[in-house]
């Protein structure tokens, strides 16, 4: 029988809601320049970092959080050639994305250089692709980078971030999306992770008007679980500069099918699907 | 600052995974003949009723489950005209069995009746259609129900139960759905709660083995989340006598969707889709 000590526990103040996950060993633990990070061997989850409290991710599933922020966006997208990733220090978006001949140049912009370093330690198959050379990791403020980012030289931006509190609030304004629109090229698109659609509707909804005040056509909600995060059931935010949203690209859909675990056509298509209360919501705006 | 008392904590041992909400005050508790009841004044799910230590359902989110464990069923069968529903003792599936006018006779047969008078007086909005003329409510074993039934006598037979152990470990077997085929007029079909597609895979491709091996001719597997189980994302298994699985009504896909919170023609699709692990797993039966 496992004891209290056995167990990681992550309460959700705002939320009222708890998550935990039976404990293996502590495999490390450090203060960085910006956050305390942890890394533990759970018992049925495979390993799990820990960022100042909150759960990052664990083997087991953060497929379906990598996979539903990256190949919708690619997919939708007519030529995402220069991407651009904000955060994602793991590598686990980097590497979804690399999965895509169509990218020519992807730069990964992680404010905390650890992340990555224990990333590519604990979590090697994330990290798999981060030789590629299409691929820049740099260690720096993602909105800085996006202020001195060239007009129209990017054409899909993803925005892989923590919540919206501390280092990450910057990433959900009206002022970050102004700089985006500008460095994004006529066809370009945004995809920023944004929460439970259960828990956090009203940052939902703050996000879409904030996109399409700063200049975006048309943004979309994506749904997909994730159990490790508040509810287990998660979005992220598709913004296009050229409305209305493309169809995807058959053909790259069908690349990522085969090696994907959640991600494929229907899937796609569930994403977009909008609950009733979401679509109402939404619609307000 | 919550202290440790003010949370409700749930530890799914199997799964290695727990689940907690931020509590107000404990409304009632109380052994039944068959359980153990609590029910709770949550911080943020409004009420919460717990059998045996287990969430069965909170005001907030049990409209994903009641609607996706219903809706998908009822507008996918020909003429559903008479529903047993097992179990539901809450009586919040019985309640959108009843928003179907399709629908002209329903029995419920939940073993302990307490749960249904609890529900009564902590969940009126669930128990607003029991005076319906059409609904039947029975406190009886429901195994023992489905085996008394006629021949072909049934057209839906929802199973809305706990987890296939203790009590309900006898409606996930080929022996139960060897009586339910039995029971079920020529274009029957049976739908099910079949717990988690991350936990509980080895589970759903059990359960869609025996209910072919017993006579239905299809079965699909529904996907919806549901934020206070294990892993927020639940499942329902559906399965018809007779094969191909029908499209949709679509008149009464649309006669739900205005007042429903989730499901719609979108959000019903999308429940239908497989993630390709899932659709691996299942395909090898």
């Amino acid at each position: 029988m496992a004891t209290e000590q056995d167990w990681f526990l992550e309460k959700f103040e705002p939320a009222g809601t708890a998550f935990g996950l039976r404990l293996g060993e502590k495999l490390h633990s450090e203060r960085s320049d910006f956050q305390h990070i942890d890394i533990y061997q759970t018992d049925t989850f495979g390993r799990l970092m820990v960022i100042d409290g909150a759960v990052m991710l664990t083997d087991r599933d953060n497929f379906l959080y990598h996979e539903m922020l990256t190949h919708p966006a690619l997919c939708l997208h007519p030529r995402p050639t220069r991407v651009l990733i904000i955060g994602g220090g793991d590598c686990g978006t980097l590497r979804e994305v690399l999965r895509h001949d169509i990218v020519e140049q992807v730069t990964q912009v992680e404010i905390d250089e650890r992340v990555t370093r224990l990333a590519e330690h604990y979590f090697p198959e994330l990290c798999e692709r981060n030789d590629d050379p299409r691929a820049t990791l740099l260690f720096d403020d993602g909105i800085a980078h996006v202020q001195n980012a060239a007009d129209s030289s990017l054409d899909l931006i993803i925005i892989d971030s923590t919540d919206p509190v501390g280092p990450a609030e910057g990433l959900f304004n009206r002022a970050f999306y102004q700089q985006c629109v500008r460095a994004l090229a006529p066809d370009g698109m945004l995809v920023q992770q944004t929460e439970s659609p259960l828990l956090h509707l009203d940052l939902i909804r703050q996000v879409h008007g904030s996109l399409k005040a700063e200049g975006f056509a048309e943004t979309a909600l994506l749904h997909f679980p994730q159990p490790v995060y508040p509810s287990g059931w998660w979005s992220a935010t598709l913004a296009a500069k050229r409305g209305p949203l493309p169809e995807p690209v058959a053909a790259r859909v069908a690349a990522m099918e085969a090696d994907s675990r959640y991600f494929n056509a229907g899937t796609l298509a569930g994403a977009l699907a909008q609950p009733g209360f979401v679509a109402r919501a939404l619609a307000v705006d």
